[in-house]
């Protein structure tokens, strides 16, 4: 029997210049940049501009990039009506997908031509998950649409369009901030997904569709939705002590601790660290910070007596930010995607310029020639 | 640089009981059972059967999986809606990968809670497909939904969607015989989707509309329309030698000749072949077998005196099968997911048993760490 990596792990399956981490020093690096200098100075349009033409725009591209997002925020009626009659207990990324290729329809793609398309011009598979996140929101709350505003950016825009009412400066700066930490994590199950379907030659739109099938899959979104539900079982910063210890003796899970590839601190945690802290403050609630602290604290420590240190990655931190922004847990993965979706338009638009189709083999082990016994013999 | 396989070309990316081919022999076998018996012997619900459970079906549990399958054509209110509103000039198979994922939202979903799911159980994915096909060719006649019946076989039952009129019996069969070939054929592009979307835990659902994104790509599906493309530029047999001399001595190339793996001719076509001419027969119409035959008898020649022998492949016989069935061309990638959809489903069960998550690596080849110019001096 042939030897095989299973889920391919540690196959290089293409090379690429939009991410890279360095899991030792616990960097992440967007087109070259720090992802620390780029959630300090840019915009969630301007990570995005960087992540679909590989530098960062001068005032003017921004300017008309920002439009173009901007002007594709709404949605056309008939999405509307698809929204509206969702099952109501139907989970929100199942709509996503099909939005998303539903959307493919209304644009003229080009890409059957060479390897460019019109990915970059039409923009309202970035812009318009925004609004079908929120408006399934407000459907689910028995709401009336609520058309998109332009004068607002990203972030902001999505909790307006959530909560009826433009957000106080800060949180909406917080929520388009958090959409940069999650744009883009170089190649993951949906990452991936988004590649295989456009080396196919299919759309921008139906490969994007296909990757929010798979961020739907337990095993790859929902980490942050996962430390809520321990946040929530835990109750009160009292409790998270003993809590600790008591899953760590059963060897249980602790969620939102540890990552795959970072060694140190994941970068993305520290910046939601603080702005759940700032948050707190702000609204005089600390329950959710005193308890992801203390957890944390306890965990390390008993980490660190078995000189294996683990840190808290990205998760640990974002699902408590958005409670607090009064964002409902069945919206944490549909909001991934939000961010996500300028990353796997950058790999499409990268796989696509010097492309290959990916085909691999399976190794068949299953019966020989068998003889087809008829119907009635069986 | 790391040495690595572009488009994973020679990678064995799983183990599958499912599919062989035996490219030197011009043999395809389903769970062990030849192309050539299948075809021969069984039905589309049958063999899709087969595929689900990896035995052929007893009669007993072939009339309970059947009775499952045909009460799961209709489809829901807000589906049929989608379609309407469906733009007129998109494709449709934009509209199939928006409507099975939509479709997830109407099943409960058993699968976070371990390597099964329901999937065999509720057949939707499989069996509103047809009825969205015919539906979608419906709407663009400017006719009504027909609801499916339920007394006629798979391909049947779609001819009779699309036309308002129950098929004659033999072209009922083939219909369902051309799905049967269709069925599956190992990892391709799409199957491979369908396993990576799968791999994350997400639904069946949504596993299967990423692979109707990927068919959808032209480098995948649409070979068939291709051909038929040919058939009518050619326009007469007459014309069909000097055309295949030309297009050879321009280094064009002939549509539907050769296949990737197959080194005979490919069992599927020599069935194809066969129903085209009984068609033709029937209906006293041989213009589209005789430029057919003719193109292969030269293209042949060719090859022949260069010692390097190429056959037809299916898709050379059953873009003509299909439009001397009535169907238009638009139809012919959305009906190779009619049919994939039970190859694809397999997949996903079998991908689910031992399952990892696919996540292969990339190769960083971009920036070192580059400064962050602030946008006043950009």
């Amino acid at each position: 029997m042939a030897e095989f990596a299973k889920g391919l792990e540690g196959v290089v399956a293409a090379e690429s210049k939009i991410c890279r981490i360095d899991g030792e020093a616990g960097q992440l690096y967007y087109m070259g940049y720090t992802i620390t200098d780029l959630v300090e100075h840019c915009t969630f349009e301007e990570v995005t501009y960087l992540l679909l033409y590989g530098e960062l725009p001068t005032r003017e591209q921004l300017s008309v990039f920002s439009a173009k997002m901007r002007n594709a925020r709404d949605l056309p009626e008939p999405v509307i009506h698809m929204i509206r009659d969702f099952p109501k207990d139907a989970h929100p990324m199942e709509l996503l997908q099909s939005v998303v290729s539903y959307l493919s329809s209304y644009v003229e793609h080009r890409i059957h031509h060479g390897p460019h398309c019109n990915c970059r011009d039409t923009l309202h598979q970035i812009a318009e998950i925004a609004t079908v996140v929120a408006t399934y929101q407000r459907f689910q709350e028995g709401k009336e649409y609520l058309p998109p505003r332009k004068d607002l950016s990203h972030g902001a825009n999505f909790l307006y369009m959530l909560r009826g009412e433009e957000p106080d400066p800060f949180e909406g700066e917080v929520m388009d901030k958090a959409l940069i930490l999650h744009a883009e994590h170089s190649f993951n199950a949906s990452t991936f997904t988004a590649r295989v379907v456009a080396s196919t030659m299919s759309t921008c739109y139906c490969s994007i569709s296909a990757a929010v099938g798979s961020l739907y899959g337990s095993l790859h979104g929902g980490a942050n939705e996962k430390v809520m539900e321990m946040v929530d079982s835990i109750g009160s910063k009292d409790a998270a002590r003993d809590w600790v210890h008591t899953a760590l003796d059963k060897k249980q899970k602790v969620m939102g601790m540890g990552h795959r590839v970072y060694r140190a601190k994941d970068p993305r945690s520290f910046v939601m660290e603080e702005y759940l802290k700032d948050l707190s403050e702000k609204k005089s609630d600390w329950k959710y910070y005193e308890i992801l602290k203390e957890v944390e604290t306890t965990f390390r420590e008993r980490m660190e007596e078995k000189g294996k240190p683990i840190y808290p990655n990205v998760d640990f931190f974002s699902g408590a930010v958005y409670r607090v922004l009064g964002i409902p847990t069945k919206l944490f993965t549909p909001i991934f995607a939000m961010a996500r979706v300028s990353g796997w338009l950058s790999h499409i638009l990268e796989q696509r310029v010097d492309n290959r189709i990916y085909r691999p083999k399976a190794q068949y082990v299953g019966h020989e020639q068998r003889r087809l016994v008829p119907m009635e013999e069986r």
